[in-house]
């Protein structure tokens, strides 16, 4: 049987020049984080690289190794500067084929949008050993080789393979959180945080600042996988908060 | 003298439990991207780590060997998960000192706001040998050591920090960039872009699909430190473009 306490983590390595330029906001390490920590895993690192294949190569080696699971997103499109698959074969040992399932599903795709081109057959490629994962959004399936999630980088279209995802990956018990508010200056309540973390074995607080309607604030977020230290964790800070002339406003401000 | 076509490299380390789950959007990998090609350096690599010390140790001291500078953003804070300056003063094997002028600025900046707490002061610890980045949105300064530059987490001040660091940086040419767009499937014109690619050499052009309006579009992003090579490259994918029914849209769509 598996550890009940084992915590379960992935790595999202998101591929694409247009992120490291500035040129394009990333929306998919929030995305990913959210979907993970409903699946019981929780997101330890992410790396954002250049088409460029050996940064691919020496990310994915080192993540997949070091984490449960890890999720690309972008780069496996039809164009050259898509050299996802082909570097995560490399990663692999492996070689590149067409997948004969996803050439079908790219051949009924594009059967009335003017047909299946060199072009397009690209996004049928996967590394040796590959299964698809499914899109409902578009053509081309991501590709799941061994414990990597290749997907889309279209934020929509990562959704969709998520969906697709959701429930199939083991993983332990959901990391639980709630919020703290209050019109509070950080370092005046520094050790009350300090402390309280310090008393309840298995949470983390985390201390967010705000500056908002030209007052200082913070959210403190306390996160634990067991309900009744989140909730004696959130009664200690707010008791703390209060006795402090700081008042502590349930679900963050 | 410094070759000119020398290209210089950052890397940018975030570093917070905020980010990885999901319960914050960021907002300074983009923010720091835009500053870096301004000042003729090439972000090349973006890492998210968690508020754990051995994480923000391993990933300091493989980005800063590896790159010309690292920019880390998050953790300089007076609570108790504020924890950068330690780790990367065990990074770079120092200690950690109060730096006098650090202590200084807070006091001042503190004097008509309750004055210095134990808390506060922790945000004028240093690793040992470290300079200040000036920090006029409030008072706790940034800190450069070698060639890491710390920097606060909350994107307003993260800027601040940036623009205190403008011009101070050794940098190369910077690269510029220029967009087309077309309502054309990217499917229809990969081997356009591959060839066009290919036959300018110092240019790269990415790909970047959308779904707007119910149709399918493409915005092609071309980059050069060379505005000759980047005017070529424009006006022949514009020939290419429109010779393949598909109207280029100078500036991008």
């Amino acid at each position: 049987m598996t550890d009940p306490t084992r915590i379960w983590k992935a790595a999202l390595l998101v591929i694409g020049d247009e992120i490291l330029s500035g040129r394009t906001q990333d929306k998919n390490v929030a995305q990913v984080a959210t979907w993970l920590n409903v699946q019981g895993i929780r997101l330890s690192e992410v790396r954002v690289v250049a088409d460029d294949t050996k940064a691919i190569v020496a990310a994915v080696n080192a993540l997949r190794t070091a984490n449960d699971y890890l999720f690309t997103t972008g780069g496996i499109g039809p164009t050259h500067d898509d050299i996802t698959v082909d570097a995560v074969a490399e990663a692999f040992g492996v070689g590149v084929v067409i997948h004969p399932e996803a050439r079908a599903i790219l051949e009924r795709y594009y059967e009335t949008r003017g047909g299946l081109n060199e072009a397009r057959l690209r996004m049928a490629r996967v590394p040796d050993g590959a299964e698809l994962i499914p899109n409902r959004m578009s053509g081309a399936p991501g590709i799941r080789i061994g414990n990597v999630f290749l997907m889309a980088g279209v934020p929509s279209i990562t959704a969709g393979m998520l969906d697709a995802l959701t429930g199939t990956l083991e993983g332990g018990l959901p990391v639980l959180s709630a919020t703290i508010g209050s019109w509070a200056i950080e370092s005046e309540v520094a050790d009350l945080l300090r402390e309280t973390e310090r008393e309840h074995e298995g949470c983390a607080i985390g201390s967010y600042p705000f500056f908002r309607e030209g007052r200082v604030g913070a959210n403190f977020v306390v996160r634990s996988t067991d309900e009744a230290v989140l909730e004696a964790v959130c009664q200690a800070l707010t008791i703390g908060l209060n006795a402090l002339g700081r008042e502590a406003v349930a679900g963050g401000i």
